[in-house]
């Protein structure tokens, strides 16, 4: 799964093979968690029971984008930050800007 | 899908069923978009571009929550409110620790 | 402190004397936060310990947030709720609206 | 307010004279948003309003917030990074637990 287009290298992700199967197992559980919720409201499951799952899948989301943006951090960013210039400039305010989002919602 | 069992039917979801189909409609939503983050992680695409997309799942979640939370405080709480008694105290309970997880995830 | 105007009656605080005191100090506590937060800036600490700060007093708001409204959700909404009809209508919807506003910000 | 003990120079705030007479008048802002809240308890105004204000003055914050992450990621961590090593690694690990911090408050 090498990327030799080098002109767009820095637009791919920087998720090592090690925690890429850790992301798509939590992934899987979090699509699982959705599935769940569906069966909860087909069977008109107690409303609290069905919050306490959104909470908990919320959270299990939350925790997968502060691994995906700390892997971003360490890799993208910093390397940017070592070349500097423009493409520095960019990759801090795509950070910037993803944290404001992961904050505000 | 009438439920018969009186003495847990307060423990049933009140979701009416015009709109159980859309909460049904907006998490097969949110399991698709847990399905293309696998996706996005498996073809290593950009961090930020996943990034946006788990805001964009989190925020579909956190809509699905209010909704659900405004359908039980507009019936099982008004219910129990007006019956009064222990079983409002419970209620009213339930739902405020429903929200703190809410606020605080 | 009473307030005879029963037309608004409904549109005062329902926060019980003996809160209102807690409420009081815990909002002095948080304006001292406030201004400890000024003097950081002014002293030009370090910028993570500014943002430690920044989180606790957030989280000592949202608390304050989430009390009021669990008053507000026990007295206000539950009295408007016995009565039933419009009333209760409209002050289901304002403390949804007010749920929605915390859960977002 | 020059800090000339160089040992811990990468301990202080990377605040630039230009935004941090912003960043206290925001604070002060909030400050004062800290007493209004103490005058609504205090008059006892409506429950709901409350929430509103205390809904304002948490934006309000977030944003101070965010700000200052900013101005962090674009001094203090990018510095580390430059040089690479330990020093890189700890600025990283600090940023990444105050991110995760207001994302989870």
């Amino acid at each position: 799964m090498a990327h030799s287009d080098a002109g767009t290298e820095n637009q791919h992700s920087y998720i090592a093979n090690r925690t890429k199967d850790d992301y798509l197992k939590r992934l899987r559980r979090i699509e699982g968690q959705a599935r769940g919720l569906q069966r909860m409201v087909e069977e008109e499951k107690y409303c609290i029971d069905i919050l306490t799952q959104v909470s908990a899948m919320t959270k299990a989301l939350q925790s997968v984008a502060l691994g995906l943006l700390d892997e971003h951090m360490a890799h993208c960013v910093v390397n940017a930050a070592k070349e500097g210039g423009e493409e520095a400039d960019i990759k801090l305010k795509e950070a910037s800007d993803a944290i404001a989002r992961l904050v505000r919602s």
